[in-house]
């Protein structure tokens, strides 16, 4: 949301309302009718509706024969644009589906967006354990194989900042003290490797490992996530390493 | 870019500048500087700075230490919304994946927007012929496999579209006479599938067919893209066709 106190004649009201109408499409709601948006937007039907049009016409959005509306095609068009989203998902792209092939398993491509992890690709194994996560969805850094990677390299105030706020508990595997986490986090910067083991489903561990981009900074996390019990950790740790450096490799 | 002679107070102009500047980026030039911005959407330095600010805040755009601005991380997120873009791709990926791992050639998964094809997925086959398109990218409907298959299904009024506009050659083999295509196109209706035989590339051939939704139209198109002379395209077709109905049986 646009800061307050703008001079007049700045674009910052307007725009902060047409945002406020994008930003009422989430993954739960992906379809919304005209009273929606309104409500989620906080805005006035009339003025929901004007936006929705322009958004419409320009391709942002779609409305279909119900007046149902959804993110449009053209949105879609320039997200493909992120250097983080597709970008890094094309170079990935290789790398992943040799993984994915060779384990059977899933493989996850992921990246850190202020506290939270954003899922760039997921390859489901033929037969692999069920996940959570989906592509362009968010998920706690706390808790998978990606976040804890993730979480391992981020600056230091994001990770005071998410060691500070309350940790959500997926099952009764989840690390919720802080000073255990910092443990875990310390280990993953020693190793090279994170091990989230039924730390998001009781029935799932996940092995992460972190990608550079050519000035050596962490930009993205690989992994992988088995069945608990079918594999042991420290036997895919090689295995998700290597494609996490190949991957590095071809970033340059 | 919205209509002109709105009544006052309609957001028009703003959201239309605001749009400019989104448009500003594309898969040509996905790295702006403010500059190039301020060109590129015909505005003032000052506007186009303002804009780009409130896009940074909201994480629309991201601007790096060199003052390049690119498409950031949560405009992918909600591209990745658009049930054309990514619901599509998530439902049709294991089936794609499945023509690649059993052919080792180029898959791709494409939808029409206007008079044009847009690229929703592709999955390069090991060693498979190097082709042009990419994720996000649009192409002429009137060359490729998928293009052909999605230009054959569309409403009368975009075929006239493309028909009445000159038609553009990509090598000695496109087909770029009308009434040739018109006749390519019906072909295409009666047999279910399409052949773009060096129409884009001079080494390779591509055999799209249609992707129907539930309620049997065409929604968007799949293809192999091999290399010319290693497949005969009458014994890819069948191929192509039965994993564009599993696909459509996946879209319910």
């Amino acid at each position: 949301m646009p800061p307050r106190g703008r001079v007049p004649g700045a674009t910052g009201p307007v725009l902060g309302r047409a945002l406020r109408v994008l930003a009422a499409f989430t993954p739960d709601r992906p379809a919304l009718r005209l009273s929606e948006v309104a409500r989620r937007a906080g805005l006035p039907a009339a003025t929901a509706h004007r936006v929705l049009g322009e958004f419409c016409e320009w391709g942002a959005l779609e409305r279909d024969e119900a007046g149902v509306y959804r993110v449009g095609l053209r949105l879609w068009e320039l997200g493909a644009l992120a250097p983080r989203g597709l970008g890094l998902r094309e170079r990935a792209l290789p790398f992943l589906e040799d993984l994915s092939q060779i384990t059977r398993e899933n493989v996850q491509l992921a990246v850190r967006e202020g506290t939270e992890v954003v899922y760039i690709e997921r390859i489901a194994g033929s037969g692999a354990v069920p996940v959570l996560t989906r592509v362009g969805g968010r998920f706690a850094l706390t808790a998978t194989g990606v976040g804890l990677v993730l979480l391992a390299h981020a600056p230091a105030d994001v990770q005071e900042d998410v060691l500070h706020s309350p940790i959500e508990r997926y099952t009764p595997e989840t690390v919720t003290d802080p000073d255990r986490l910092r443990h875990l986090l310390a280990d993953v910067r020693t190793h090279g490797f994170s091990i989230s083991d039924r730390q998001v489903t009781s029935d799932a561990l996940s092995v992460g490992a972190p990608i550079h981009d050519g000035r050596g900074q962490v930009v993205a996390a690989v992994s992988l996530v088995v069945r608990y019990g079918s594999a042991a950790p420290h036997t895919l740790a090689p295995l998700v390493m290597t494609s996490a450096r190949a991957i590095s490799r071809a970033l340059g």
